[in-house]
């Protein structure tokens, strides 16, 4: 078993694989990020979405009241929902790009682009930066993921 | 390092999983098509998410009465939600499904229902067709994805 | 090309693949789930989310008036969300984790853990459970899917 061990450590030796799996890993722990974000507003706020989640605030009315919306939760929340949107076609996408021979350098070119693009969206997202940051960053880090796609389809058409 | 590569794109030379990555691809770009497709109803119907989007229709109050919602834009984001909620176990479960052995026209099988299943979706949801087009399609969708978990299940379990 | 696919099945021969494969199609299975919950509640409550969906009730206002929210719908549908948010890191990064050579008992440590936790966690939205059952079966999640990346990171790390 220690063969087939080694062969699939093997896919961590390709170069252009381990970058996909280092850059797929940071987005993927920002987009977790979020969560925490989110939890913070919540909590600082004083907005949930479940009344069991105000308990500790009492019982009856005074509790919930903070059954409520809130700006700033909104916010992060849409910035949430927004890295799903684009972060798992890159997750799926990028994998596939990844196995289809890149050169190391176009690879990491595109791996690098996205995860900073989507870093600016989440700061532009957040602060709120005036636009079009974040309509610009969306913008980048879409078609790094089309490019991705496009070499994808040249490589492996099968239908 | 060019032998590991070569063993790398092997994967690709698997007919079954080369079905799989370009299914994928197609249905991962056409669940990035509904951001496209949202944006141009927030534009056209000027119904933004956040105040900063409206920044070029003047100040005040006279660009804060577009940060609202409006039908077209709220169908079109529950339509890329229902493609989220679809596409990302096929993404997962397919994957699996295509590394574990197949038959390669019953694979294909799998792959061109749940694509066409999902473009129909997507039709269905934003003309919109009379139900039970929307219903049905997901259905269909939710079936073969079924059928592929069943399949990996039978190969792989391992609890 | 029955040597090629041999190969591409071998790599459902390591133990801590196939674990991954089992418990990666669970949790996606059990997020598939709350489509079915979220669409039981929809016709128990007679709540829905587009117009079409009411046309068997009639026409006009009488049928209208079922679109509308409900708040067992907007429950199943915010555990439905936090799985998305939840489970497409555990796809990724669990991922890149099995194929980071980790040792078996640990893999299926994390693995268990996780799918424990979403269930649990489902359960505490969906019954629903007095806080912390939801907070501490998210966290439990969490921080499995954090201490894979920290594994997939040391072991891959390419910037």
């Amino acid at each position: 078993r220690s063969g087939e061990m080694a062969k699939l450590t093997q896919l961590l030796d390709n170069e252009a694989f381990r970058a996909y799996a280092t850059y797929t890993t940071i987005v993927l722990l920002k987009m977790m990020l979020m969560s925490l974000i989110t939890a913070y507003f919540r909590i600082t706020r004083k907005a949930f979405a479940n009344p069991e989640d105000t308990a500790s605030f009492g019982k009856g009315e005074n509790a919930k009241k903070y059954v409520r919306t809130d700006p700033d939760v909104e916010r992060a929340r849409r910035g949430h929902l927004n890295d799903l949107e684009n972060i798992v076609p890159f997750l799926g996408i990028g994998l596939l790009y990844a196995l289809s021979g890149p050169e190391l350098s176009t690879a990491l070119l595109h791996f690098r682009i996205f995860a900073g693009a989507r870093i600016v969206h989440t700061l532009a997202y957040l602060i709120p930066l005036p636009q079009p940051s974040r309509g610009l960053s969306w913008a980048v880090g879409y078609a790094v993921t089309i490019s991705m796609a496009y070499k994808v389809l040249k490589t492996t058409l099968y239908l």
